[in-house]
């Protein structure tokens, strides 16, 4: 089986092929071919038992989709996007990368009209919801993205249906819920700081609160957005019906139910490296982002989050931290 | 002020054309220029007190949207598109000019970069609704649309409704129900039987069913899709919130009912000319499609349609026939 991972070199993509490259197999087959592309350089892990290759590649700039395409893998992990942030400050570049590349990696699909019809897997986003909501949001709710991202995964979605109802792939949508806590370095987007405020006081760090800890959102780790991304590629058409993109589940939580669970967690001095500064574009961002969904179709289809917020944060010390806090 | 419609050769272009000329004036200022697009000549209509310049235009085709924004429209009717079947037969010329050339128009109207910021009033469909549904559609309803024609309409929902929230234009997008009774020669929308069921046996012609008589689905007149489009223009931003695509209200009730209706007004012998003939593919687009909604938002922000399918024949005979009907 030939494997390409798009926007490989990203947080996703990493862990993402890490595990692949560990479990050798995907969906029982083993994994003889890894495709990587990026618009950085993506690297290939140590110790592959398959041919892995990495490339450069902006599926919006013309050609560059049709030469991955032309590889003809067979599961295709589309992960490739610029966040929430940068989305919403660079319009254009939102619209290139975001819509443009998607567009441009389908219709090169499309466009081999050999009976080619890969399964491909689609990081969609919570930020396809737009408030006002209700408490829960139903997995058939509205889609009124209030962001510039948001609208364009939402679109990304929806040609995604028609794509796979045309048979042209055979797609499947996953709305990642903030994925928490991110290792590393901040990144561009809007809901960086809901890791930042983990991440950084692990680490010794203070870290920068931008919102109200009254502020509700929902949460699944990467090590469980790998899973999500993994059990997706295994789902046969039958199962998934007409409606392709699924919200996933996640723990749903507020900004203060975090900081309590890293307490209990790491203890008072930790969770004391909290500094409050307001941020209004990033309040505004996340104002319109929804705090909890129901999730039931993905649930009822195997896909499985934490269940508490300590389990999040004991996963991010077992996983990037080696088990060790800075005290 | 000056009013530009796109697809003004078509039927609702080319009524709404006909009302502004008659009204000579939208939201109580005085129209003094009209522009009417469309990929076929459109025509101006006689009568006109105000400028009426008629082009030939595809939006989708390079530096065409631009060429119109440059007229600076204070509003713009945007109408073109290739209907249902046409853009389900053929899918690249359905998406590029239904999202294409809408994109371009957007794109056009935020690269003036001068503050202008027309009203956009944005034509789109039930279409973008699909099935399984509630029996009831609320406002709120997921967008999962099951033809190409409906992806491309919600499409450019998400898309108007982000340009207008970065600030760009002003917009406003209409849910059309099937318009009923459609004038003049069938067209390749997959809804057209809706009308030929009833145009053709009051003109003295038989007409064919191709779906069964238990078949539900919503309309409204043309005369009520002139004054939904009409009355949009007038919405502020205020009145719209941030959910500006709007299901508009019309007449639900199933195809029984509809010759049931014409039976009533036009006599035995005109409902007689039918003929059953099933035709598989309008059956599979037609079964996705939802039976009635409730449009719920739109009825308190003022739209109004017809309140029975008699009511929709009669108008019909006022407008179209002259009140003869061919015995």
């Amino acid at each position: 089986m030939h494997v390409l991972v798009t926007g490989a070199a990203g947080m996703i993509g990493k862990k993402l092929v890490g595990r692949l490259v560990k479990d050798a197999a995907l969906n029982g087959k083993s994994i003889d071919r890894l495709t990587l592309t990026d618009v950085a350089a993506a690297t290939a892990p140590a110790g592959s038992s398959c041919k892995v290759e990495a490339a450069i590649s902006d599926l919006s700039a013309p050609g560059e989709a049709a030469k991955v395409v032309a590889l003809r893998p067979d599961v295709i992990f589309h992960l490739a996007g610029v966040v929430s942030g940068e989305a919403e400050t660079d319009f254009e570049k939102g619209y290139r990368v975001n819509l443009d590349g998607t567009r441009e990696l389908f219709q090169a699909i499309r466009k081999t009209g050999d009976g080619y019809r890969p399964k491909l897997v689609f990081t969609s986003s919570i930020a396809v919801f737009g408030a006002p909501f209700p408490d829960m949001i139903p997995d058939d709710y509205h889609l009124t993205p209030l962001t510039s991202y948001g609208t364009q995964k939402a679109i990304g979605e929806i040609l995604l249906a028609d794509h796979s109802r045309r048979g042209f792939l055979d797609g499947v949508g996953l709305r990642l819920p903030t994925i928490c806590v991110r290792p590393g370095k901040p990144n561009k987007a809007a809901s960086g700081f809901f890791s930042g405020i983990i991440r950084e006081p692990l680490a010794g760090e203070t870290a920068v609160l931008p919102v109200a800890e009254t502020v509700r959102h929902t949460h699944a780790s990467p090590r469980s957005a790998v899973g999500f991304l993994i059990h997706a590629a295994g789902l046969t058409r039958d199962q998934l019906g007409p409606r392709i993109n699924l919200s996933m589940p996640g723990v749903s939580c507020t900004v203060a139910e975090q900081l309590a669970a890293l307490k209990r967690v790491a203890g008072e001095k930790v969770a004391s490296r909290i500094r409050r500064e307001t941020d209004p574009l990033v309040e505004r961002i996340v104002a319109g982002w929804p705090e909890r969904f129901e999730a039931r179709r993905a649930q009822a289809l195997g896909f499985r989050a934490e269940t508490s917020f300590e389990e999040i944060i004991r996963i991010h010390i077992e996983d990037e931290l080696q088990g060790r806090i800075a005290a």
